[in-house]
């Protein structure tokens, strides 16, 4: 008997996802490979530890590991983003034969995913990229799954894919075909990008509130009180973090700040460079993670200023209101840069279709997620849609009230300001940018247009003769 | 009889750059390539139009060119950046001979430059990349040059670009040599991002002080009043441009406010994002030009939401600081960012060496590029230096006046805001990246260090069974 589908990589993601594949009765073959200078054999160490995937396939050879498949091969690779995925390949391509099939489950960047199916159609092999967000718990449990590439070949593997994905409040899987290659590992990235948004609004929340000196149980308890009406993972994790209390203190005044990151967020921010989009907060929310990480400059900093923590008063329900304005603003522009790239590269993308997977399993899933499956059929920007304008213009002067507080606390707080300023600039018809052409003019004579000629040419002046 | 130096590609900096070279008695021989579907001898008529160049070489084929060249032949190519430069180098590299230099002096991709250097070096050819600021009039009157690459092949056109280069208040040539293949571009790269900032700071200014119902005069009144105390030549040119009357109207107030950019800006953006420096200010200015460019939809969002331009009050003397106090975190910033890639790169730049020469011919010079060339024999840190702390001290509580006043006023002003809030990041010697941590580990296993364990251990927690 031959399995249905395979799984390559056994790490915190690779592990939980076979185990998903088994509960939902497609009992895979695993690999991984053999660590050098070790004699454990992971494949079936795991299998050995988890009832259910009794009977599951244990490879640390690839060829048996092939060999042990229906034809045409389903592959899901599960291995670290770069070189890894592409020394696999290289090792896998000659193994398989024409119309098998491997999806890409990692956090590949999409433009090596398009590079890598390209390569593979030529050999009659069909390579596929998916985005997958749930963390270790979401690809147990059912992640949020975004695949793409060729159509046929993704036909072949949806069924697994749908089985164990999550499923949405319509009890749809939280699945869907993105559109052509490298399309579902962007939308993954920007998913992530949002994620870092999301995650960084929190933490400035969180510095607020420490700074007005509530407690990390107080603090706690606002976030629980806000997920009752913008309820979202990331608070809910943030208030259930705030609590943990090991030996007599708490866990969050332990850990360093110095934050990491795995790059998706610095793919973000280059492609939002390379493509002009005006999506400013994922960059805010990348530098501020490489902002944490110079601790040592920081501290040295804080002792060579004097700075001392400045007492300042916060209304939780202004902050409250704050963070939803803010999270809109976040939401807007990562829709909008998936729209405009799917414009760019003729991907066709449905905008509410991937709402629709973010509802459910991924690390971004909340309240507003669900509202914007609605808003989105109306057009992808977001600040457009009538029940958007109600909660901006509910929220606004809050909104600026914090952000204006931020700054007089002296409490670094980048995407809660820009969001704001980002609101400002996206309603002002009016830039300053008029000047900022003047100036290229006058010192490069890059030239530029006239209000009054919609022709769109070209003007220079020669300004020191004027 | 040969000619001592080549100038290829006569746009508008190659015109420029040629006519400083034949002032300065280096008579240079010109090739511009023969325009499709063109009679018109690019380098011939050129030089007909200038006496200076009476005598000068005219060519539209790159061989003769090449012939009319003592050896080592020298070469400067101006030609747009990217494939411009590939597919001259390719028709000129078979027509040289071993120990020719060709300095490429465009705004190249530094690491494009790398390559070519590369390449060449393995044909015996000497290519070299610098970078050139001042624009036309610089370009003319005497940039400031930025080379880099082979020691002994700078050395060789180094007494070329001394003699065009500006000179600093000593009488010494803006030009230095950067460092190894690279870094000159790189150098000129980061000097374009310092300069996207400073343009937008001023464009933050200008918008705030019209909100505030100046006059286009008045506010050129301020611009040049500030500038006997904190000059700088971008500020110096708004004045002028803010001045200029065409038809009775102001032009300012004719030109479209859609920023273009070619390229710079966003390399820098990619790169701060590669490298993981937290310099938030370019990122910042370059996506205040890529929201200018979406005027159509600022203007629907001004509607959608009627807003109408909030009354404010600014005190053009808190401006003033708060543009010094930006400033000054901008040219931290940039230089930062210089020292931490030449780090890595291994570039050994002398930072008081790159200020010196960015103090006249470039963009960004400034009274304030003067004081850095002494500060910066400090250190790479500018924020930690004694006189620069003085400024910020000074500064800093008007800074935040000005930030509080543009969210108030719905200015949108992402550098005076980011400004400020990044230097309250870097004076917090506590941030609160812990909670992203927590966060990471929470739902990916990311793992966190602990403030207590200085061994960089990673600990993860089983965050739900706590």
């Amino acid at each position: 008997m031959k399995y249905e589908i395979g799984v390559i990589g056994l790490g915190v993601m690779g592990k939980s996802l076979s185990r998903n594949l088994a509960q939902k009765g497609a009992l895979p073959a695993l690999y991984n490979r053999h660590v050098a200078g070790s004699e454990e054999k992971v494949a079936e160490s795991f299998i050995a530890e988890h009832a259910v995937l009794d009977g599951a396939g244990a490879f640390d050879a690839l060829k048996p590991f092939v060999d042990s498949l229906a034809t045409p091969r389903k592959i899901i690779l599960m291995v670290n983003a770069g070189a890894a995925v592409d020394s696999v390949l290289n090792n896998l391509s000659g193994l398989l034969s024409p119309g098998d099939i491997v999806l890409d489950g990692g956090n590949s960047h999409y433009q090596e995913t398009q590079r890598r199916a390209a390569a593979w159609a030529a050999k009659g092999l069909h390579f596929l990229g998916a985005g997958i967000s749930g963390g270790e718990k979401g690809a147990l449990l059912g992640p949020s799954i975004m695949p793409s590439g060729n159509r046929k070949a993704y036909d072949e593997i949806a069924p697994f894919l749908a089985a164990i994905a999550a499923k949405d409040a319509q009890g749809q899987a939280c699945c869907t075909y993105v559109g052509e290659q490298g399309s579902g590992h962007f939308v993954k990235m920007i998913h992530n990008g949002i994620e870092y948004v999301e995650m960084q609004l929190i933490a400035e929340c969180y510095a607020l509130l420490k700074q007005a000196q509530y407690s990390n149980d107080e603090i706690a308890a606002f976030f629980e009180a806000w997920c009752k009406d913008v309820g979202s993972y990331l608070l809910e994790i943030s208030a259930k973090i705030l609590r943990v209390e090991t030996k007599g203190e708490y866990l969050i005044d332990q850990i360093l700040d110095r934050a990491g990151n795995k790059g998706t967020g610095k793919w973000s921010t280059e492609t939002i460079a390379q493509v002009g989009e005006a999506a400013s907060l994922i960059p805010a929310a990348l530098l501020a993670r490489y902002l944490s990480f110079f601790k040592a400059k920081r501290e040295a900093a804080q002792a060579f200023y004097a700075v001392a923590p400045k007492a300042v008063q916060v209304d939780p329900d202004h902050l409250k209101a704050a963070y939803r304005f803010s999270r809109i603003v976040n939401h807007h522009q990562g829709f909008s840069m998936i729209a405009e790239v799917a414009k760019k590269e003729d991907w066709g993308i449905d905008l509410t279709e991937i709402a629709r997977i973010w509802t459910q399993g991924c690390i971004i899933k909340s309240d507003l997620m669900q509202e914007l499956v609605h808003y989105l059929k109306e057009g992808d920007q977001l600040l457009m849609h009538s029940s958007i304008k109600a909660h901006i213009e509910q929220d606004h002067t809050a909104a600026k009230k914090m952000a204006a507080t931020a700054i007089e606390a002296q409490v670094h707080a980048p995407c809660l300001l820009e969001a704001v300023n980002f609101f400002h600039g996206y309603t002002s018809a009016q830039s300053s940018a008029n000047l900022i052409q003047a100036q290229r003019d006058f010192f490069g004579a890059h030239t530029y247009q006239r209000i009054d000629d919609p022709s769109g040419k070209s003007y220079h002046t020669h300004w020191e003769e004027e």
